[in-house]
């Protein structure tokens, strides 16, 4: 029986999420429960997989089950072998059709960014962080030149497996959580800066590589065309510099709702 | 002169506050930046000591600096030598009569717990955890019984150094926010509750031991007004285990607007 399981992590521990001979992934991890409650060797593929130090909140996976267990002990039993940072949230039985990738009609992220004269600390690891002020407009000018149906190449990682470096950004929403302007004499407002995503797929580094250029822009480094000649490139040469991994996080894949999975986590909204 | 600073911290991998022969405490490692930042050894004092696991979104202390550095230099210079979990806020110049412990004249703390039939992963060690649906009605009325001045010997360690065990509850707000209510189809709805806690002054393991109350209010295990007869026991052994310190959080001391300190904390509404 085939089953998909919605999986969070707080991805500051591991090295990415797929599997590596090292054992130090998600996947890894992921994969060592799921076998010791099976009994026997499980392997699973993942909605999206996420780098180093990237946070999932809604990871998807499925895998063809070896045993029958029903789903709360799909929960409960892998929850009990998986280290503190990793849960699996759901599980549900899904036709043989459903693979976690393929049925993914688009991918959700979030970063969030810590702007404040101080870095962060109680939410290290899990903020990327900003010591200028950032101009929320100049921002949302560039990402409006980011909609769409282009050729992303110049966020694209070297490494990148993708077929093809044209990818569908349906969404680029920026929104800002003020903490108390002024507040630390040193300058500027304390803020959240929230980036929300949604395309068809990213390639690899795709929204860190937006995001140092957003944040380049924010600055007023670059003026907010500049992204659209960047974009034109399609060189990864002319882009800004790849932005930290530790405030991306991975809300989840899209799929039609004929399968009938969750499509929310519930740490979703509590993201600053 | 004397120097005040605002210090946000990680308590997860620390022993608490309070410096030990280990070195493992937040204070030690304050300690030990502020000393390389002036070249000779600096002692501190805090405005109320955490326990292992507990955070701070702003710890204050005071110290007499042997070496004079600008506000911003006490500030970046000591986050250079801290770790990434610890970071001071802000520094400030006060008169030699402050004292972080005796001017404060209330302590403020909240206390976030996730409730779901799965356990925290994201947020593993940054919230308390429960897999019953509580009852936000019954926990309030506990709430109500608790306001005042009272003898909480009930809610006190036995390693409590407190003078008196006699401390005023100025405020216990209970809020919620739901996160997807029925999502998961294991039965409860997934929420975070949020606890809000202000008293002139709190006991050794106070506010875990009242969380652990009000819990078992929450559950439906004890009655409502079962936490006015812990309160007039005056005995450790009625009331219920102390909580876990994990969603504990220590937003900081106030203080009279003479000082001119910040009164509040950036990541204060940022909490869930």
């Amino acid at each position: 029986m085939r089953m998909a399981l919605g999986v969070s992590y707080n991805g500051q521990a591991y090295q990415g999420w797929q599997s590596q001979s090292s054992g130090q992934t998600v996947q890894d991890r992921l994969e060592a429960a799921l076998s010791r409650l099976a009994t026997q060797p499980v392997h699973t593929l993942c909605a999206g997989r996420t780098d180093a130090g990237v946070h999932g909140l809604m990871q998807v996976v499925h895998f063809d089950a070896p045993v029958q267990r029903s789903t709360a002990s799909w929960v409960r039993g892998s929850n009990a072998f998986l280290p503190p940072d990793i849960a699996v949230q759901w599980a549900h039985a899904v036709p043989d059709a459903f693979h976690a990738r393929a049925c993914a009609t688009a991918r959700r992220y979030a970063y969030v960014l810590l702007q404040s004269p101080v870095r962060p600390s109680v939410e290290a690891g899990r903020v990327g962080w900003v010591f200028d002020a950032l101009d929320g407009d100049a921002m949302r000018a560039a990402a409006a030149q980011l909609l769409g149906e282009h050729d992303f190449s110049s966020f694209r990682a070297a490494a990148c497996q993708a077929l093809s470096p044209v990818k569908t950004l349906r969404r680029l929403d920026i929104s800002q959580q003020l903490m108390g302007a002024g507040r630390t004499g040193m300058g500027i407002p304390v803020c959240y800066w929230r980036f929300e995503f949604e395309a068809n797929a990213f390639l690899h580094h795709m929204i860190r590589n937006l995001m140092g250029c957003l944040v380049a822009v924010g600055r007023g480094t670059q003026p907010a065309h500049w992204v659209s000649e960047v974009l034109q490139a399609r060189s990864r040469k002319v882009a800004a510099p790849t932005f930290a991994a530790d405030g991306l996080y991975f809300l989840g894949p899209v799929y039609d709702p004929v399968w009938g999975l969750p499509e929310r986590t519930p740490a979703f909204d509590w993201l600053p």
